[in-house]
């Protein structure tokens, strides 16, 4: 078994905030972050499959392939937009690292598994000193 | 003579746009930097000031002051925030990463002088592949 | 299960002895670390969670809560610090990476239970060169 | 059980290729990284070991000594090397970064245990996009 | 007068050596660095140019047609490739990167005026402890 | 003219202070910087040289050559060492990193001249939000 891991980036703006709530009250949870007016990060993505390297090739996965299954599944939906309003896979999900993290995941794993390898785990990190891993129900 | 660095960090949402054409214009012009729902980064500020060494501390300034005035002035007013709707310094000044970085020259460079030194530079990183550096009239 | 990690900072001085042996004896084993006029590090310090994402806020942890008790036991015990001498926790023990993994796992295990999550992971960087990782029981 | 990485890095040419395949099916297979007059790249190696902390010396491991051992198993072979050429434990092996961690984990699996530890773990770095992790039978 | 900088990325092989020596004598002078079988690197280039901001757009130059040009007349030439072999302009000259730097240069003066702004320097990363800068007849 | 630039790290112990003042008086100016049972840092080095390139090696400045000097003049000095009661060339100066970067240059400027080149610049890093750069009269 061995583990190879892909890194893509996407710079997008969120807000984190409860509907129901007042904007006050919003601030008073999330503080800064919920800011009706938007903030954004430069996000960084790690995207780790694991399986058995092929005897021929000397791969366990062709990485554009992967390359270009993450740019079309997560950077294409993401780069460049608001989590909050354009993001199809987080419509009605609080705009929060770890809900991302996990929305990446259902989203990434069916396709990687028709490359012929397996989603291990998802790392997202929103600055360089907080990040956020999923691993599904492995690890 | 002697430079001191220091780096500030702060995430914001921005949109690249003129406000007299349509949005498909602006789209023409700045591509994905144009999106009216916004989109963000991770900005890093690197502030250069220049002076003399003084005999008795060692020190050309006092980092704790040179990053308080950098947080009050700058920092304060850009994290978690929406440069073109909440920046004052910002106000009806197109959003590029150039007009910020000349921006905050103009708004760091008199109490950088009241605190006895010179400012020398402003450097601010959008994404790790791309940075812009302004040095008022100096270099 | 989710994961987030938290990093945070400190600057200390150290010194790897054995204070029952001569400063020869100890120059023997431990080399230049063992300098009787100390020598110190940038020690980075990342802190790793783990829980399930409430529902309603989106979040494992308010990352402010969990950065107050790191700074609270940890950082202003130990920032401009000698750890040999100052810190509380690592009274009596070898100040090596490995120890001080150890004794920082044991100052923010309950602390960190007390805000409703679990502590998976320390790791503590020495130098860009050198990194220890602590689980305590679990991994 | 402690967990110890050191970083150590080298840099080489290789190849992507099948040797009874022509250079226009290899291309097909393998893209630029099949260029017959080689590329190469600036590879990061992190080797991970456990075990238990030593009471005298508060060490897990002599990094000296674990880094001694890497330098004399891998840096002096691969650093500056041709790795489809040079290699020893690479010959006849296809030079991908996957078949790379698992030839250098069997190559420091047993003088590493003679220090007295166990290999966890390699990671090997082709660029800061890349990289892959090889465990043994473990993790 | 503002600086923006691009930061691109290649992977290539080369060798030092002067055709008219020996090996043996290459190895004296150039160390491993002369390896007949070649090494290679991930390079990192940054390329500065300078001029005014436009006023409409904020601009100084729109990156992505800076980043065209670069990858148009250094990306493509050179990544995944051989230094010393493959690239046209570096043909008949020591594959240093003092003159991988001076010969960048050269490539990317001309059709980075054509843009409406001017080069200002070259920076080529080799490792992460040595990079080259080049500034023309400037600075 | 191009310009070369090595990086080099040592670990330090240091204290900022002024003798003839009492501890109580030092902690006003100076902080927790101040801390009688010094604290400490991994600085980073940059040394920057500039002059011609060689036409036949197509070198600037042989960089094992550059490193030796560095590792004679500066490291072996500094690493794990305390700066103020242990370092040659600091003896007397209070222990700043801008007194720092000025004495490393005074510390090189000769050897390195021997080398054929000309020192541009000294950087130090004292941690990652801080550095210092000299350039002596040039600049």
């Amino acid at each position: 078994m061995i583990y190879i891991t892909r890194r893509e980036r996407f710079n997008a703006a969120h807000r984190l905030f409860i509907p129901e709530f007042s904007d006050e009250k919003n601030l008073q949870i999330f503080g800064k972050c919920s800011n009706p007016n938007w903030h954004g990060h430069n996000y960084e993505l790690f995207v780790m499959v694991k399986g058995e390297v092929d005897k021929k090739t000397g791969f366990l996965v062709n990485l554009k392939a992967l390359s270009k299954i993450i740019k079309h599944e997560i950077i294409d939906k993401t780069d460049h937009k608001n989590i909050n309003i354009e993001v199809d896979f987080m419509k009605g999900i609080m705009a929060s690292t770890e809900n991302l993290a996990i929305g990446i995941w259902h989203q990434l794993e069916k396709p990687i598994r028709e490359l012929g390898v397996e989603l291990y785990g998802i790392k997202v990190y929103e600055s360089e000193n907080n990040f956020v891993e999923y691993f599904g129900t492995g690890r």
